[in-house]
């Protein structure tokens, strides 16, 4: 809550040191915040007694804290407060197509933030945190929609993760085999590229007629997602 | 490694039932298969110091088997042979536009496998399930590009996980308030579907002219991933 800027690189702990693969690994704060601000939904890893739960679910992020959504009944949210989190925000990018299997490969994004999340309970901070979570996923809706009532808030589970510890890797480019022996076997080698992107807005059978998606929902269509 | 097959539905465990959303939650073995065909990308999950870390990895599934590709070097797979892991699959269809902001969400489906893996020794086992990998990712690539040799086989390391145990969650349709008191608020509510899809393939710019993405490669472009 602080304004302090948080450094612009990723502090190297024994859980963000990159140990292999090194040149993928980057300690820029600033890869970190593009690839939280591509996307809205990660995989939240917990410890449920003694074994690893991994659960898919969305995010919002303001660069400084990580606001994770959750359900109140949610067996793997009420074992996380006060206890470590893994939370990995990955894009994929696409497929390397080298000329050895050995050296496919995927191009993606990852993050991995580490920490011990906080449950949002102070009213205004959940709202902003849940504010920052559907404007992330979907812009324009927290003021086109009607907002959260007091009992929704309260039934809505918060988690705030601070973005100090994380680590990144990011994998771009052609394969790597293009100057070593395998290039004499003359197989096409490549990159097929992957992209997500919005389709055309599905209205709501139950939607009476005449009303029509909104300007920010309408204008997404058919534009790049992550 | 023998023929019985995996009964139809999938077994209630204390960590595959399902606490809420119910009606998301499916223990339909079909529906697994499903979700795990439909991609290649997974998380993989492990406890590293009593800590969770939340791995994006490939696998390769065989309806019985999850073959999860990693690095001998890599810290969580070290850390895995023995300890439970769990792995999820996640494929985003959409974001669920509803009337009020809590009854936003996204449509999407996900598998979640638990269990304790196996490291795969056996060097016919570790081609095969190198293969059903590298197939599932690239169809057509393991015939196609020069396959491991002894030494990169050993170089790799690959976790098979049985199917045993594992939980299906899928959300589709319309946002749920449709027919609630929101609905008198005359907005716009919908569903904003989400699509991912292979571009034209790259060729890597140290190929020589005249080398061109062989069919299966190109007849993959502007198609549905996923």
């Amino acid at each position: 809550m602080t304004d302090r800027p948080l450094p612009a690189s990723l502090p190297e702990t024994e859980r963000t040191r990159h140990r292999r693969l090194r040149d993928q690994g980057s300690l820029e704060r600033a890869r970190l915040d593009e690839i939280l601000d591509a996307g809205f939904l990660c995989h939240l890893g917990v410890v449920v007694d003694g074994a690893p739960m991994v659960v898919p679910t969305v995010y919002g992020s303001d660069g400084r804290t990580l606001y994770v959504h959750g359900s109140v009944a949610s067996r793997s949210l009420a074992a996380a407060p006060g206890t470590p989190v893994c939370v990995t925000v990955t894009h994929l990018d696409g497929l390397v197509l080298a000329r050895s299997v050995f050296e496919h490969g995927v191009n993606y994004r990852s993050a991995m933030i580490h920490g011990v999340p906080r449950p949002v309970t102070d009213p205004e901070e959940k709202q902003a945190g849940l504010r920052r979570l559907t404007e992330q996923a979907a812009p324009g809706q927290w003021d086109y929609a009607r907002r959260p009532s007091r009992k929704e808030l309260a039934a809505t589970a918060l988690l705030a993760l601070s973005l100090e510890e994380a680590s990144v890797k990011i994998r771009t480019g052609a394969p790597d085999d293009g100057d070593g022996p395998d290039a004499a076997l003359g197989l096409w080698a490549g990159v097929l590229p992957l992209t997500a992107a919005w389709g055309a807005p599905e209205a709501d059978p139950l939607l009476p007629d005449g009303v029509t998606p909104p300007p920010h929902i309408a204008a997404r269509a058919h534009t790049r997602a992550g």
